[in-house]
């Protein structure tokens, strides 16, 4: 039984930083619902702190210390009267324990069930729950221990290599090894199990048969606590960097409408199996060969890239959120939602475009992108600080447009002409690089689009420099000065 | 007959500056169509120059000289080989006699036909030809030669007090008076009469019974070369400041869903008999009272505030206007026009929001709102100057949600907390407390509402001083310089 006084969301603490903080605000201070920010030392002065109506320091900047502190976190809480916790995404957001400490305190906690962040935390459990409910999986074997088993089950089922090979406990692109060869597999078997247990303190690991031309799609699904569960249609997210996501956009060029639906309806079916509550992601793996799909895993949080969703239905997910964890009932119906837009995002990583190490430091310079079909996420302002403890993405650019080529023009437009970030590297140049390719434009590109073609990206932004803006306004400005006003070409 | 390639834009010359400016140049980039800027002396480092692919010096500071002066302009356009003109807003946008210079010298002219504009520019003519289109017009008289005929008038139709005196050739509220009483008419009518000489050069005057509660509803209209027009629904423009909109938004709470298709289909039926090409806006006077609507005005031009129409409706009308102009009909269906959110726009004009006097300068800071639900339309950048000689708009920050507390909520978070202008006074304390006054939340207000609340409006930007965000982090950093991380309250 829900009393509806007893749920009410009066305060929300946000157990994060940068921009999932932000995000998470705008929809509380629209809502009317005070937030608290929570800051690490190097964090005192983030766009963050200075957005949310108060904050509290938590700790020193390793993440151990600070945002992955729970009980530092949960007496935040306690101390300024926030009677729900929004975990963002990463640093806690599926952290089960976590969740439950928040649950056993009184507090309201903003995302899905304790038990099926357990369940689907573990990759293994995961699969078989997705079999259970006839979602088609990759084929592969779990509770891997010797060479000898994954050979056997390779003649057995007819594999070949590549194969992959993945951390139960893993996530995020982390602790998964390929394997091309048989002479490669005892070195990767070893590789994966030493990083699995230093990456997650867990080493079991899954075998799967490796997908080529594989393409990232992945189902945005909302459920509130009564059991209606709704897909609010695909992303495709398969332009990544070392398994991360640079680029997502909605809906996905690789799907017609029969197996748009099929794999949106399948995402439904396995959440309501699970008993999923709030939002949440099926991701897939897509065949583009045969066409088939295969469930990869969930995603039992708020993403990175739920904006192009919003873009293109209308709904905001995190007020969704807040609906479900005040114990709503959600009244809208799933024939409801129809996108009619193309939306395209682009993450700014504070990383160098050739390299994608990281570059930390300060942003000496912002000019934000503006104008028709543009959406921003910003976590940090001009002068602002980019720590080098944490996750380096520190703005995402959202456009939309009627359809996919409106979306990448305004994306287009947004890259070249409006942002200006100084202090920082970022991928903006390879971003750029990325959207103007003839691949990405027909839509033909897979998992691996970045590797197969970062000579011809990089030079494509050496080309772009003899036409750089700030050189061309610096020239420009000079002439000015000198001799008065002049044509500006 | 149109032959495609001889009307195919190839690269556009803006005849204007500032957020005007740059928005065409935002529609000319996804399409890549190269832009050409114009600007005066003082401009020459105007966010509009650095936004276009060139630019060309067109004369000193007063619009006479450079933005007003068509020679220069068009002398510019075949200099560069631009093949098109957009005239953006205001300066020479209305200008028929620079409509047909531009077409005589075999260039786009992207707006409606001359004839159109010289029809529309008299008030009277406007009148008259939407009378004969069967559009309800204000009850009134045209040839305004003295005080009797206004007297007998007034008589035979049984018209009260207050009544408006307005130039035949005016627009954008100026040349207006409004009579209060019998004794006022002789002065006021000599008053209205020099004003429009003064202004517009000819002193032609229709004179008006004042609808004493009335709300400015206007409709979006897009019509093709081919006799297609379609409304794109209406936006309600009553929040005013002098006569000037400072407050947008769409749709309008004042109309049901029949009043709602009557307004537009009417306006619709007149843009089709008077031949409109391009996009337009019909401007109406609603009677809340009376629940009647009557003509106003045809705006032959884009307008301002046409973005809150592309967010609810999803349409891109710089688009349609470029379309229009290369001579491509329009394929769509008033049908599959089908707005589903609610959008708000606010003007940031660099004005005192007590007095409404202009407060020039430079722009020290800017710190552009962002996040879900915001577009920004911005002339400037951060230390860019807003020189005296022009239009003292220099940014709209529009928002959208479901419905109109969401939108009012969304708009309510950007003013509040996401927008930091230093350098200028402007009106974004006035535009919060307006937003946030309980007659404006329900709906109630007409275009006297400023003038009938602004001590209370002026009240509520006073108790917000208490709680100002640029203090409050004045005080966080000196405690935290002094005594290390503190909590934000």
């Amino acid at each position: 039984m829900t009393k509806k006084h007893e749920t009410q969301i009066k305060k929300v603490l946000i157990a994060n930083r940068g921009v999932p903080a932000v995000r998470v605000m705008h929809t509380c201070r629209d809502r009317r619902i005070p937030t608290t920010a929570v800051y690490s030392t190097p964090d005192r002065l983030s766009y963050h702190v200075l957005m949310s109506d108060e904050a509290v320091h938590i700790g020193d900047a390793p993440p151990a210390e600070s945002y992955l502190n729970m009980e530092k976190i949960i007496d935040a809480a306690k101390k300024v009267g926030a009677n729900a916790i929004h975990p963002g995404w990463g640093f806690l957001a599926e952290n089960a324990e976590f969740a439950q400490m928040v649950k056993d305190c009184g507090l309201i906690w903003i995302g899905p069930p304790p038990r099926v962040l357990k369940a689907m935390g573990d990759k293994i459990e995961a699969k078989r729950l997705a079999m259970r409910a006839n979602v088609p999986t990759i084929p592969g074997i779990t509770d891997v221990k010797d060479v000898q088993q994954i050979k056997d089950w390779m003649k057995e089922e007819a594999v070949e290599f590549p194969i992959m090979i993945k951390a139960a406990a893993g996530g995020g692109g982390k602790g998964m090894v390929k394997v091309e060869s048989e002479e490669e597999l005892p070195s990767a078997l070893n590789q994966a199990k030493s990083e699995a247990k230093k990456a997650f303190g867990d080493d079991k690991l899954l075998v799967e048969k490796y997908i080529e031309k594989g393409r990232h799609i992945e189902v945005q699904v909302v459920a509130d606590k009564f059991g209606n569960v709704y897909h609010l249609y695909e992303r495709e997210c398969t332009i990544q960097r070392r398994n991360q996501k640079i680029i997502e956009e909605a809906p996905s060029p690789s799907l017609n409408d029969d197996l748009r639906h099929e794999i949106c309806y399948t995402a439904t079916r396995l959440m309501r199996e699970i008993g999923y509550e709030t939002a949440g992601t099926v991701e897939f793996i897509f065949d583009s060969a045969t066409k088939k799909f295969y469930f990869l895993e969930v995603n039992t949080r708020l993403q990175v890239e739920h904006g192009v969703t919003e873009l293109i239905t209308g709904m905001d997910i995190v007020g969704l959120m807040l609906d479900a964890a005040e114990g709503k009932e959600f009244t809208f119906r799933q024939s409801s939602i129809s996108p009619n837009r193309w939306a395209l995002e682009v993450r700014i990583n504070a990383e160098d475009p050739r390299t994608f190490s990281p570059s930390f430091g300060s942003i000496t310079r912002l000019q934000v992108p503006q104008g028709p079909g543009v959406r921003i996420a910003q976590g940090v302002y001009e002068g602002a600080d980019i720590p080098p403890y944490y996750d380096s993405l520190f703005m995402l650019i959202m456009t939309s447009g009627p359809d996919r080529d409106g979306a990448i023009a305004v994306m287009d437009r947004t890259l070249s002409r409006n942002l200006r970030i100084e202090g920082v590297k970022t991928l903006a140049p390879l971003l750029l690089s990325i959207i103007r390719h003839e691949a990405f434009r027909r839509g033909e590109f897979s998992t691996r689009f970045i590797e197969e073609h970062m000579d011809e990206l990089v030079s494509m932004f050496k080309e772009r420099d003899s036409e750089d803006e700030a050189l061309k306004i610096a020239k420009y400005v000079a002439r000015i000065s000198a001799l008065g006003p002049q044509d500006w070409m």
